[in-house]
């Protein structure tokens, strides 16, 4: 029935792609944050953004991709980088940002459920890599490439690896609840990795 | 018809009460390994001990609080700490062997089950927590615990916060996979995390 207003909004001239695509995306995060993943369907989403659902079908392949895509850029700019030429200062600006997410009711339970149901779902799992996972970890890891041009960082260490160290540590405290996730837990991640944990070696100086 | 057979055991002796609870949890884990949570049933796991389920219903609130507790049980030993007096050593042979452990598929595919589960089932993420991830934490801040009381981990460091840079960093690569879970891997956490990322100070001897 909806593709029938299709060539009716032909006739009115029609919305350029690129809008309908930001119009659809918005749709299914609405849906997405007010009902989760069940509520994200072509039906639900095309209806809400005045799109049809065969524009839909043409741009996705499941509504797991579209609410995965729809969310990665829902939280794109709550999640971006700074560039204050300090590393610790754009990883602890972020990392509290990340923190906020997840500790929001309406944002951390959609990242529950998203992570949740990709565990046995291998198509959302894929998805999940593709719109989130992969991008997420690329610009945090350009940050930290940044950060080692300018000396910060010393070379042999795997950038992929502190990814893990900051942000994985997150995870753990928001999908295994047990320790508190603040904005000091945020800090104490980028002091603990940056500074290290182990006594200064004697004669390097510092205390313990 | 099964709770029938309580009697005639009392006829041949009962067992102690420890001995059937080690069967029931090792009925429970072969049960969740073979065929995931769905098959922990209160029926299957007391016929496959041969206990009556009328015990299993005392002793356990739910079916996901017995999975819980079987597969705490089943992994105990793989997951024991070392304690041979260097904290490097310790770490890296207790979180290679969780990476195993998260890499095989056996194993694997049950945490993922199992936390993926809980994100939207707040009673198996209390049992998760009370079974699993509080007493493994605490297994981990005791050896810190024991490192520190040597001289080997500043004073003023959260050793919560360390549990999840070096645990949690490997949770991110099982459950948001992108990038390898390695024995390399579980190595650099821990070289990371002692020495610190950061260029050491000018004066502070290292070079970047």
């Amino acid at each position: 029935m909806r593709e029938n207003q299709a060539p009716e909004r032909r006739g009115r001239g029609r919305r350029p792609a690129a809008e309908v695509r930001s119009a659809v995306l918005g749709a299914a995060a609405d849906q997405l944050f007010e009902g989760g993943l069940a509520e994200v369907t072509f039906e639900k989403v095309a209806s809400r953004a005045g799109a049809s659902k065969m524009t839909l079908y043409k741009w996705w392949a499941t509504p797991g991709a579209l609410a995965l895509e729809a969310y990665s850029a829902a939280v794109q700019e709550t999640l971006a980088f700074s560039d204050t030429g300090d590393l610790a200062q754009d990883l602890v600006l972020q990392l509290r940002a990340f923190v906020r997410l997840l500790t929001e009711e309406r944002t951390g339970r959609v990242v529950a459920e998203l992570i949740g149901a990709a565990q046995s779902d291998p198509d959302l799992s894929a998805e999940l890599r593709r719109h989130y996972t992969r991008p997420r970890r690329q610009l945090a890891v350009d940050t930290l490439e940044r950060a080692r041009a300018r000396g910060e960082l010393r070379d042999e260490v795997d950038l992929e690896v502190v990814v893990d160290q900051l942000w994985g540590a997150c995870y753990q405290r928001f999908l295994l609840p047990d320790q508190a996730l603040t904005a000091g837990f945020a800090d104490a991640l980028v002091e603990n990795l940056l500074r290290g944990i182990a006594c200064p070696l004697p004669g390097r100086g510092g205390r313990c």
